[in-house]
């Protein structure tokens, strides 16, 4: 049997990896349009804030080893182009431009996801750059280690862009953001997010929310000038974290079903709307945990997981998703940003009477020296109680203690019976009553 | 209406300012047999390590602001000794040896426990101290002060051992612990408790298990000489943390059933066998979430929350609590140990068949700076695939992390469902996989 993989990142190598371990005689094909397969793409803005480093840290394993070791047919720098579900094929290019064909028994469309390019005159100049996949990566490290760069533009304000700012901060480059919408983090409460402003401005980042960039044009002596209505900025590079949007056209193309943002449609299974056809990782949708409805969260343990779990299906082991709460962390240079299930607004969309409350406390016990002060929010339920979303902000103490209201959330916990969770204390690590407890206290007192 | 309240500390006060605030004009009277209330026990080793600090620096809230701020009537140095349920009376000595007599409508039993002093020779010799109250803090960290201390033993190797050999060490001061028992944290899977051995000796701490103490002598020139069949430490002072027992004798006394280890049995109201008395803190017991059965384990987040709950149900606001996960953390020098739910053995007797997993990861992504190896021990059920318990032992990222699996044992979460749950990632934070989830995948190939 013939396994074809779309795409050689977080789903596609853990999909190939998976099913041959299962079935050490299935022939799995890897079509990946870069040169690069499996690497952690979230640790690259780390490794650029360190000039000693090498891009190539980031690879966990290469192709090389995946075909010696594995026997996964690893094709890179073939473009897959288009799925003919009648004949299941997949057709491309490869890297000299050949066309290629690849009939599958079974496909894996795991092509992740691309930057979104906003539709400004110059956006496309050489030192405006983007970061999303390895090569990326590499140029945009190499184009700072070149030449001299003073200050740097950041088009968009998403957990990228914020931790693109600490890793130039740390090689002594100036940065300002500038985003069309106004408010920074505008999902997040606001004494949260205000914290997180606070913060980028206590590192001299210039936050420049509200304003639409009009025009990048290259300035006579080097550099850029990033121009919107009421400002320009000089600057030496640009980069451009405005989002990204699922690598779906070509399951679209093919008749596949897609949902929210265009991403591919799959099942509980990974199946989407083609019997021999799944998908995973950050062009497809998923469940939400608190909603049951299908969202576009593109994060990599999912990617990871829905991999895996494509690859049991395919092997017939049947393996179900529960689905997602969409939980994240970032760092934004000294404060931990956390958040877990629903918002408010959210919450309101998907039919749920929100009540929320925000609390402010500390990390540690009281009289504990090093304590520092965590913000929590909260989400829950007039009707039903149960609890619906959780943010955090913090110095320490916020980024895995996110994920106690994340298993809450799966299991459809109440605010009440959550509130009686018996979480750990020791003084170094918490007030007797966590902080989510506190939050959880509060917010009861309101539904 | 008369609330008599008898014990000052974290469920005792809990109570009095929660029924203050809920009734202000009930009559709320504390019988404290110290001379003090409402302070963090738990801080007393960090504090003991820092010279500078004041021991009351842990003291949260002073009995003269109780009284003037919200009316508690706190009657320090007051020993109650005996519960009368007939006439409803409380009866005891005040500091002054004067009898005194509080009728009461509703009682709440907050007597907390002591420490456990072994019969040995020697062991009330001054010197000889222990670590439990407030006194017993300013008592050991005078005895610290006022001479030179170069060696401490202590007896036994529970938390609070293990915190005092770090607070010992920060003061330059050697340490040997010694017990009766084989093995340093028995309850613990060994490859985590070895490693906890470990940070113990690279801190040149002596571990004598398996070596009961016989005598203590105070030896001709000062300090004291603490004998074992086949060693004998010369040592400045001994500290005895041998374990603490309920204050659950006066209950007793009084007729109300008492449970495990002895302590005084109440149910999710924490009433008592009569009607008119509740129980609340380290003297009570409570239900476990994973077995639905008595348990005593004593902790200060339970103790203050049901301090709460006893005060809302004797205001007529039925509050019911729903047990306990035994949660906890503590600090070894550098490790953060946690742990929540059943051992293997624990839920052996239990009824289950427990099926375990081990496994050593990373606490910081691929290729990121600073990370450290993380030991996280799950125990799930072959019957029901339920989750049991789980222990971690690292340099970091442990003491949060646990909570997740503690919210997973109150929703009586399956090893499948707890494995599928969406936790936080980002590279500085973790691996993709959350070490408690790559834990539960092992496990449930095993189950």
């Amino acid at each position: 049997m013939d396994f074809v993989i779309i795409g050689g990142d977080a789903a596609g190598m853990s999909a190939a990896s998976r099913a041959k371990r299962h079935q050490p005689n299935l022939r799995v094909t890897v079509l990946e349009m870069t040169r690069d397969v499996s690497y952690s793409a979230c640790g690259m803005p780390y490794n650029i804030a360190d000039p000693q480093r090498d891009m190539d840290d980031l690879v966990v394993r290469e192709a090389a080893v995946f075909e010696k070791k594995q026997g996964i047919r690893v094709r890179l720098r073939h473009e897959a182009r288009r799925i003919d579900p009648e004949s299941r094929r997949v057709e491309g290019v490869d890297a000299d431009g050949r066309p290629f064909s690849s009939p599958y028994d079974r496909l894996l469309i795991a092509t992740g996801a691309s930057p979104i390019l906003p539709k400004i005159p110059g956006i496309k100049l050489p030192g405006v750059l983007v970061l999303k996949n390895l090569e990326d990566g590499r140029r945009l490290k190499h184009y700072l280690s070149g030449r001299k760069i003073g200050r740097v533009v950041i088009i968009g304000m998403g957990y990228i862009a914020l931790e693109m700012c600490e890793a130039l901060a740390a090689r002594g480059i100036a940065v300002d953001m500038i985003k069309p919408r106004p408010g920074l983090l505008p999902w997040m409460d606001s004494e949260l997010s205000a914290r997180v402003r606070a913060e980028l401005e206590a590192h001299g980042v210039g936050i420049h929310d509200g304003r639409a960039v009009e025009n990048i044009t290259a300035a006579p002596g080097g550099g850029f000038k990033v121009g919107a209505a009421d400002m320009t900025i000089s600057c030496d590079m640009v980069i451009v974290a405005a989002g990204i949007s699922p690598n779906s056209r070509i399951a679209a193309d093919a008749g596949l079903e897609t949902g929210p943002m265009g991403a591919v449609s799959v099942d509980a299974t990974l199946r989407t709307s083609n019997p021999y056809i799944y998908s995973a990782g950050d062009c497809a949708d998923a469940f939400h945990v608190v909603t049951g409805k299908r969202v576009w969260i593109p994060l990599a343990l999912r990617a990871n997981r829905a991999g895996w779990a494509a690859a049991d299906n395919i092997c017939g082991i049947e393996t179900r998703l529960s689905g997602i709460a969409g939980t994240a962390v970032f760092k934004v240079f000294d404060l931990e940003v956390a958040c877990t299930g629903l918002t408010q607004n959210e919450a309101t969309t998907a039919g749920f009477l929100p009540e929320t409350v925000t609390i402010k406390t500390r990390s540690r016990a009281h009289a504990h020296p090093g304590s520092a002060s965590i913000h929590v929010h909260l989400v829950g339920d007039r009707e039903t109680g149960r609890l619906l979303g959780a943010q955090m902000v913090g110095r320490e103490g916020c980024a895995h203690r996110i994920n106690a209201a994340a298993v809450a959330l799966h299991a459809h916990m109440t605010v009440a019976d959550f509130s009686q969770s018996d979480l750990a204390y020791a003084p170094p690590f918490g007030p007797v009553w966590d902080p989510l407890l506190t939050a959880a206290n509060q917010l009861l007192k309101k539904l």
